[in-house]
């Protein structure tokens, strides 16, 4: 099985899109552009949303749900989003089908039934969340408003990639109001917090928080934060974002409240959000050339159990070892775990079969092993092989899963490191790019004219400038204007 | 606040609405037919979804995803699944809006967008989904394939009303494949046990379980499965469906296995849902004139704690208690509670507040109450108040969730068995419908033609022959044809 598996230096992008479709998490549907997300991707879905999830909760945020549709006339309202996404929209222009009179079994629109208005599939919900939050929000007392929102969007790509740009994604969208500026800053910092947490202590990839440059802010934003990732190939991935509003959107649909003093002023926002993207980059992060590398702290399964036995007899002794005791005592512990006693496949499909999906840890378990009291356990990451006695596997298991965890943040990290270059000069700005990639560390004078040339001469962005950045006198890496600090350059997805 | 609640008396219709939007579940959107759930009634949607969820875990199957699009050509693949869902459905034909040359600031469908296939918005997912299942299925190994989906869909519906049918609506989905029709009607069944377990042990809310005539089976099914509750204004809402569709969806997109004996055959299937719509349900069965009345199982909030104090010193007297033991006692047992020490509004205010919302307990604690070890604890369904010891009160509050729980659901049952009536003669049908409405049972010929006639004669639909129905001789109650059962005829949500 794993052989079917391009390998990364001979086509990075084949690599990646077997190991989505052979590791079975995703699949292209009918759709274009959309894609099939199977159980397997599902249930990593799952656990990165119930993480999250408990995270803004934590936070203080509830959950909400708003509509599919935005009527064009909302979708209007803010100039600069809708300029953003105009241009990439789903738009519903009818409501029922008819039978085709021209062929049998055929249907068509029916021209009787075009709404008044067109409905925009949602590619964000910034607009008809506001026209609600309008009738929420009279007072200072009605602030601040924590809501966070669970959804499918829509944008029409022209290029698709699984999980990484598709027509339809699945998402969460917090949408937060608040009656100052300061705090509805310190929410979109606050967010962006929560993001580099999750990244880098559940998925185990290190992210670089920063801002964003006026040119790559969200359509609306007044500052745009980000969390930037590093993957194998030497290209960055925006893994995550969050926005503050200013009064953009309260000005656009009128939404203002009175202060204590019974003075009116327009609200602030905050949007934030992070999609099943962030899949398409944990694939980047950690695979290898056998198939997926999960984490642990997310991974749809943790552990597999695999028995090795001829006939009835010998079956029995094990399952009664692994269904009595082994099972229970792991699932005690919160472990997922599966016993695949499948006789359709033999140990070595099945051991190939687990590795491609990425299974953290693999234990195999034959008669001589229970003679012995033993099992050997195989660890996917680094994939290490060792005898682990029966007694006390269920915490040496779980340290195991702990140590994995921790091991592949810290080759992530390492990696990632390895990938920052400091440049002063366009010639070793171009030959870093080329030969390795990565992010690069340049002075920027700080004009949008210079950010675009950049981007027309290599395709390299400017993917943030770091928070809390140092400052440093320099010249701009291409036209050698006097600059104040370096910026993360980088090609991405 | 209660008062400014329609009663049911005078319109129980404005009186739902009422509650839905002034209890905090929902609110009318600017997208014609769709509905804003607001935290409160999402976070009651969550404890409901999280419930079956798990259920649906425990009977084997898993979570996917599947595009919200469904391109013209699979939509109309199953002919009668299309013939039943043309009629009502969103189209998507443009994928780009562009600057409206003749108004500043507006946008307008971009005619040179038009996508070269319509795209329908899933009013329901079997087409995208059996399109797919082609591809996963070639051997009897493959299956069953057991999988659910939590998803929005999107129905036209001329006349809606808040959850009990809006354009779009939140549900889930099961989608299952098998190698015999026994199996997948036995996957029918089981989902249909499912939902009869979770209305009556979570929402409390009790159910008749049975199958759909023909007339009023899913688009594309063989048999339908139903659950059908009784509201209090004596009208029945459909709670859940569970189809079994035998092989007209294999049949439709070729989807076929090879058995053990290589031969190959359509494979069978079954799809199940519930949705947003029963909350609408839990609203109408268990509500009274002041409010909302939730049962414990999956309010959104079991237990609010309502602090009676003139000045800081005595707040601070009470946060002590409550803060510091009574809160984390209760939180240790699982029970979701609030302090409400909002000096904003006054404690009758708050009184009114949740009733209406429809917490199930709520506590006051005041100065002599503290000094006499005592709180007083109000139950929402039968408004009765009692002082409670402070000394064992975590588990009495349980104790008190538990009963309220049960004795809601045995006050639904006494009402719904009180409107379930045994009808053998014409008149008193229209009588009994007229008069006190609920469940009639009665015979009936068998025919569509019946059907249709008592339909337009009395708006009353047959809701299901119950399984396990009893044989009895009998005559059909308008044509005096020969009939060898009674049916469960009402009018209908």
């Amino acid at each position: 099985m794993s052989k079917e598996i391009t390998s990364r230096s001979s086509d990075y992008s084949q690599w990646y899109n077997d190991l989505v479709i052979k590791g079975q998490l995703a699949d292209y549907s009918a759709v274009r552009g959309c894609m099939v997300i199977k159980p397997y991707g599902y249930t990593l879905w799952e656990n990165m949303r119930d993480v999250l999830d408990k995270m803004f909760k934590e936070t203080g945020h509830t959950n909400a749900y708003f509509p599919l549709f935005v009527p064009k006339s909302l979708f209007e309202a803010e100039e600069k989003n809708a300029e953003g996404f105009a241009k990439e929209c789903a738009v519903v222009t009818h409501y029922r089908l008819k039978a085709n009179p021209d062929k049998k079994g055929a249907l068509m629109v029916d021209p009787e039934a075009k709404l008044e208005e067109e409905l925009v599939v949602r590619p964000t919900s910034e607009a008809i969340i506001w026209n609600t939050y309008k009738t929420w929000i009279q007072s200072y007392r009605d602030l601040p408003i924590l809501v966070n929102q669970w959804a499918n969007v829509v944008r029409w790509e022209m290029r698709t990639r699984l999980f990484l740009r598709t027509a339809e994604f699945l998402w969460q969208e917090g949408h937060t109001a608040h009656a100052t500026k300061e705090e509805a800053v310190a929410e979109a910092e606050q967010m962006l917090r929560v993001y580099a947490d999750f990244a880098e202590n559940y998925m185990a990839v290190p992210v670089i928080q920063g801002v964003k440059t006026p040119n790559e802010r969200f359509a609306g934003a007044e500052e745009t934060y980000c969390i930037e990732a590093m993957m194998q190939d030497g290209k960055a991935l925006q893994a995550g974002t969050s926005h503050f509003l200013g009064q953009n959107f309260a000005k656009a649909f009128d939404v203002k409240f009175s202060d204590k003093n019974n003075k009116l002023d327009y609200v602030w926002a905050t949007s934030w959000g992070v999609s099943t993207r962030l899949i398409g980059g944990l694939v980047m992060v950690h695979s290898d050339d056998e198939g997926l590398v999960l984490p642990p702290k997310i991974a749809p399964l943790q552990v597999v159990i695999v028995p090795i036995f001829k006939g009835e007899e010998q079956k029995a002794k094990l399952d009664e070892k692994v269904k009595g005791e082994i099972l229970p005592a792991l699932k005690a512990l919160g472990i997922s775990v599966k016993y695949d006693d499948n006789d359709n496949n033999r140990p070595g499909w099945k051991f190939a079969e687990y590795e491609l999906k990425g299974v953290p840890v693999r234990v195999a378990i034959g008669m001589r092993d229970l003679e012995n009291n033993v099992v050997e356990v195989a660890r996917r990451d680094t994939k290490e092989k060792k005898q682990y006695s029966l007694d006390g596997l269920p915490n040496a298991l779980q340290n195991l899963l702990d140590d994995i965890q921790q091991s592949m943040f810290e080759k992530a990290k390492a990696s990632r490191d390895e990938h920052i270059t400091k440049v002063d000069t366009w010639d070793k700005f171009v030959k870093v790019l080329d030969d390795k990639g990565g992010f690069i560390l340049a002075h920027w004078d700080g004009t949008a004219e210079t950010e675009e040339k950049i981007k027309e001469l290599t395709k390299a962005t400017i993917r943030c400038i770091p928070l809390n950045n140092e400052l440093e006198e320099g010249k701009d890496v291409l036209t050698g204007a006097p600059s104040k600090q370096r910026v993360l350059f980088a090609r991405a997805y």
